[in-house]
């Protein structure tokens, strides 16, 4: 008898869904718009009969469904209580797993989206085969999830891994999202990146590819590709930045391997020789030895990383 | 029926013992010295009976001792394996709860020492009542230990919560122990602390109460408590670098206390002054509920914390 999990990742414009058998194989994956109507109290609603739905399709009965994971995005604490609700959702406080574990009369577990995407890259991803890591997310922000001896660290108030927002600059004249000032995210992000490469196309008047067309983190990797030496004093100003960030991380954390995801990290393994030098300069001894891999799942690490909650340790 | 554990701190120069009864009430201490001749050969037979003559002392059966609990001064994974050794007492890799528990005829589980302290200090000490922690021992260097829910975090190689490594201080000349410069150590351990006071004092020729002795870092909080100007601006330095340290290691495991022990926590209060305030100000906003207490046990964490080990799941 073949077992079923559903891995469902709600984001603020559309709620992912997929169907994996219990080798953590994606059997099928689908969308549907988030309703956010109403304090967002057709979400839940719409998830649950979409999930039926597909049971009925596909005849699937319920004794053969493990369950449902869920990413959501706010804090979830251990039981899955959105501790601070979801304001992208219009959600308040409460208990995902009650919730859509009586509409869909299943086990559900829940857990904040951004470790559920370091869940699934750990699970199928760019971090198979190890329990101890950090994923790294270079996307509008920097975001980091944190697994530790196979689980996701959570933190007292659901921050566990919020690395994007780890003071690294004393310098730093604007302000980050968080009101902070220096934030890793102001540099490391594709924003961050953007930044960083119009401040050095300011500085004098140096010839460079990125004077061209729109300056975005992607126009920066493509002209380091290409050799053009201002994008590539941007890289490595990024690698520092990201490089010393991890290596602060480490000295915490201990991770067997970093895991880098989000649209930034698309430049590939160019990116990492830009990271990793300095990570090994400035780590302790001892972590040294942490690994440097890219995200493998995309945007279905959420989906990945939710049914992983329920299947990994069946598989 | 009572039961009783044994808690193990092995030191370089001394064992320390405790037998504690299963409410983590600590009934007796002792020490042994630690016999480092020949590889360190007869030490876990020299605790053994030690531990042995105690019970018989004490008319203990086998029967009502729960186990033993060892801290190492190393790197010991999740199952007891002294992962690289530990230099300071001859001992090559083995797994000390075999060899240990062989001698003994009872359960034994081990762990880092400084991680051992800071699992006791959640478990009795200024701790008790959280268990997303982080033990800060600001002694001759700067020890971590973190705890996540409950568990201690050992990391991939032994070396979770080794945050005086963090690298904090790009313009630093002078070397780490650990061959890197700008360690947190090198600022917030009382060696830091003698460094920065120095290095002030050298500027100019300010009054200080600092002159007229030898400058330790008690000194300096002594200073700092009868007013002294210079010495203050020590304190606001050290708290600076280690409030900004804290912020950044708050960013990664979201803990709901800091802890802080060592020598250096003798001054007091006062010495988290120093510190929270500049917490706060760097640490991202989710993180900002995060206490500061100060370390209970004192040199009594360690055989607490391995007490703990055996005990804290019955307590």
């Amino acid at each position: 008898m073949s077992k079923y999990a559903f891995g469902i990742d709600i984001g603020g414009t559309t709620v992912k869904l997929g169907l994996f058998d219990e080798q953590g194989q994606l059997l099928e994956k689908w969308e549907i718009p988030t309703a956010k109507e109403h304090g967002g109290e057709a979400i839940l609603p719409d998830v649950a009969a979409s999930v039926l739905a597909k049971m009925e399709e596909r005849a699937i009965v319920r004794e053969d469904v493990a369950g449902a994971g869920v990413g959501a995005p706010g804090a979830v604490d251990a039981e899955g209580n959105l501790v601070n609700g979801a304001v992208n959702l219009g959600w308040g406080v409460f208990n995902i797993p009650e919730v859509l574990g009586g509409l869909l009369n299943m086990p559900v577990k829940a857990a904040n989206d951004a470790n559920v995407a370091a869940f699934g890259e750990m699970w199928q991803g760019g971090g198979k085969g190890y329990d101890n890591l950090v994923a790294v997310t270079l996307g509008t922000g920097v975001g980091g999830g944190i697994i530790v001896d196979g689980k996701i660290l959570t933190g007292a108030t659901g921050a566990g891994g919020e690395i994007g927002h780890m003071h690294v600059e004393d310098e730093e004249t604007e302000v980050c999202g968080c009101k902070n000032q220096g934030c890793l995210e102001q540099y490391a992000s594709a924003t961050g990146i953007v930044r960083l490469a119009n401040r050095r196309l300011a500085q004098d008047n140096k010839a460079s590819l990125l004077r061209e067309g729109k300056v975005t983190a992607k126009a920066v990797f493509d002209a380091v590709k290409a050799g053009d030496g201002l994008a590539i004093q941007v890289a490595e100003q990024f690698g520092e930045y990201l490089g010393k960030g991890l290596a602060l991380v480490a000295c915490v954390v201990n991770p067997q391997i970093f895991v880098i995801g989000g649209g930034v990290s698309k430049a590939g393994e160019i990116l990492l020789s830009y990271v990793e030098p300095v990570f090994q300069k400035y780590t302790f001894n001892a972590c040294r030895g942490a690994r440097f891999a890219l995200a493998t799942l995309g945007n279905d690490a959420g989906i990945y990383g939710a049914a992983g909650l329920i299947l990994r340790e069946e598989v």
